[in-house]
């Protein structure tokens, strides 16, 4: 027999298991899911789970890290409107792809815990980060007024796919994610995220 | 003793259980309700609950339409501007009501049971004619452009403040409110929301 490495046995017990999270939030959403349910779909004992994770929150905490690890470079596009576009179809890769969807729908049921809101909180400061450096561009090109404010300009980009998603469960196409695109443009070159 | 007509005694019973399914709903959340204990606090038997409701879903959509029922009128202020604000006030005032919080939350996590689903279009549609009349004044007036679609400006008045509540967990302000409406009206005058 070969020797197990310890190091890739836990690495592969926890993508085993954060995988089993997953389909586990596919099928019976954040309300259905156990640590029971994770452990006998991911094929290790109830109490590895428990030990390592915790809790339920702390399975998710560690399912957005494993999943949403893959950093998307900054758009530079050389104008705002294709910087924007890229934005939204970014967002929107992640809220038409079933993992995606049910990561998001998790981080939604399960928000008020602390440890979630604190990931939730520190993605939305990476997207806002990279879009202050589109928008300062975008400034520097006279294409929108001083003062935009990147978080205004961040939760925008996202709102329409999120709301298609997550409220009036409509399809999350491109031309979804153009047209969201185009209406933060609209705005922001009116000077709405702008600082009065 | 006065004798108890049964009418009365039914929307007392309803109300009791509707209440108390949204007072379940604001402390457990979707995930955390049960027939059991909507019952144990509505003060009637358990066996009430499951003849009349049948099941959770059929509690939240008779709790949806009980409280939804206030009809907005429509906003009619004389200028696009002014209408789109008070659409944006009045989706902020359920949103950052605790009991408007607590449907919309369990909307969003029960959005795929089929009765549930069925509300939440019956909502939108609404919403979307409501707005449908606010863009013909406004088309009429040469403030927007022909052919601006109603649903895609129904669905973005709403998308950050929803956003706001759901994913990103910042303030509902009437800033936001004002702030969602602007950049409506901005999209839609650029025409964004216009058939091409």
């Amino acid at each position: 027999m070969t020797q197990t490495r310890p190091g890739g046995r836990t690495a592969r017990t926890r993508a085993a298991v954060l995988t089993a999270t997953v389909d586990e939030l596919i099928e019976a959403g954040y309300a259905g899911l156990s640590m029971e349910s994770v452990a006998h779909r991911a094929g290790v004992h109830k109490a590895t789970v428990y030990r390592r994770w915790g809790t339920l929150e702390g399975l998710l905490v560690d399912a957005l890290t494993f999943f949403a690890d893959q950093s998307v470079p900054t758009p530079d596009t050389g104008d705002i409107d294709g910087d924007l576009r890229e934005l939204a179809r970014s967002a929107l890769a992640v809220l038409a792809d079933r993992t995606g969807q049910a990561l998001v729908r998790a981080m939604v049921s399960a928000g008020h815990h602390s440890q979630v809101a604190q990931v939730i909180r520190a993605f939305w400061a990476d997207h806002t980060t990279m879009v202050a450096e589109i928008v300062a561009r975008a400034v520097r090109r006279g294409e929108l007024p001083p003062g935009t404010r990147p978080a205004d300009v961040s939760r925008a980009i996202g709102a329409p796919l999120y709301m298609r998603l997550l409220v009036t469960a409509e399809p999350l196409d491109g031309a979804a994610a153009d047209q969201a695109a185009a209406a933060v443009a609209a705005a922001a070159r009116a000077g709405v995220f702008a600082s009065s």
